[in-house]
C-alpha cells in the first residue's frame, strides 16, 4: 500500500499566500522517510482537491490521507473538505482516505505558539 | 512595565470557531507565568481588536504584543492588523505596540504537523 498525506489549504489570490503552503508543504515533506507529500487547494488555486487526488491515484497511490490545513472546524473542514473526498472516493473506490485532524485542533499549537512568541522577545 | 500579548483572529459566524481561539488563548495562558494573555477578533466577532486595545490601556498595560493568528500573511496581516494598531496607538500614545510573526510563519510549524499526524496513525 503505498500512502501519500495531502495538505488541504484554501486557496488565495495572493501568490505569496499560496507559496506558504508550498514552502510547508515542502518542509514537511524534508521530515519524513521518503512519504510523499503534496499539498491541493479547496478554492482559486490549483492543484485542486480534486486533479491532486486523480494524480495520486494514477501515481499507484491506495491510501490518502488528508490533512485539513485550516485553523478552525469551519464549513471548508465540517463541509467542503468531506464533500471533495466523497467525490475522490467515487472515481477511485480502489483507494483508501482518511481525514485527519486539522490543524486548530492539534494539541501542541498552543505550545508552539508559546515558544515561538518567547524566542522572538 | 506591564506587558499583554494580544492574539488577533479573523471572526466567524460559527460560534464554535470562535470557541476554539478563546480556547487557544486560555491554553497559552496557562503557559505562561502570569502574562495577560487576550484575545480579539478582526471581524464579525467581539470582543473587536479596538475595544481589547481599549480594556488593556485602560487596565495599565504598556506594552502591547500583538500575535496574528493567521496561517499565511494576507491582507488581515498585512494590511488590516497594521492598520488597526495605528488605530490604537493614536488613541494611546504611551502604549507600546508590537506586531509579532504571524502563525503560518513560525519555523516549528512543519515539525509540529508531522509529528502530531504521525501520531494519529
Amino acid at each position: 500500500m503505498e500512502t501519500a498525506l495531502l495538505i488541504i489549504s484554501h486557496g488565495s489570490r495572493r501568490a505569496a499566500s499560496n507559496e506558504e503552503v508550498f514552502a510547508l508543504t515542502s518542509r514537511i515533506r524534508e521530515l519524513t522517510d521518503g512519504l510523499r507529500v503534496e499539498c491541493a487547494f479547496l478554492e482559486i488555486t490549483e492543484p485542486t482537491v480534486q486533479q491532486k487526488i486523480d494524480e495520486l491515484a494514477a501515481a499507484g497511490v491506495t491510501d490518502i490521507q488528508i490533512f485539513p490545513h485550516f485553523l478552525a472546524a469551519g464549513s471548508h473542514v465540517v463541509n467542503d473538505i468531506p464533500r471533495e473526498i466523497e467525490a475522490g472516493r467515487k472515481k477511485h473506490p480502489d483507494t483508501s482516505f482518511s481525514i485527519l485532524p486539522h490543524l486548530g485542533s492539534l494539541t501542541d499549537l498552543p505550545t508552539l505558539i508559546f515558544k515561538q512568541l518567547r524566542s522572538c522577545k
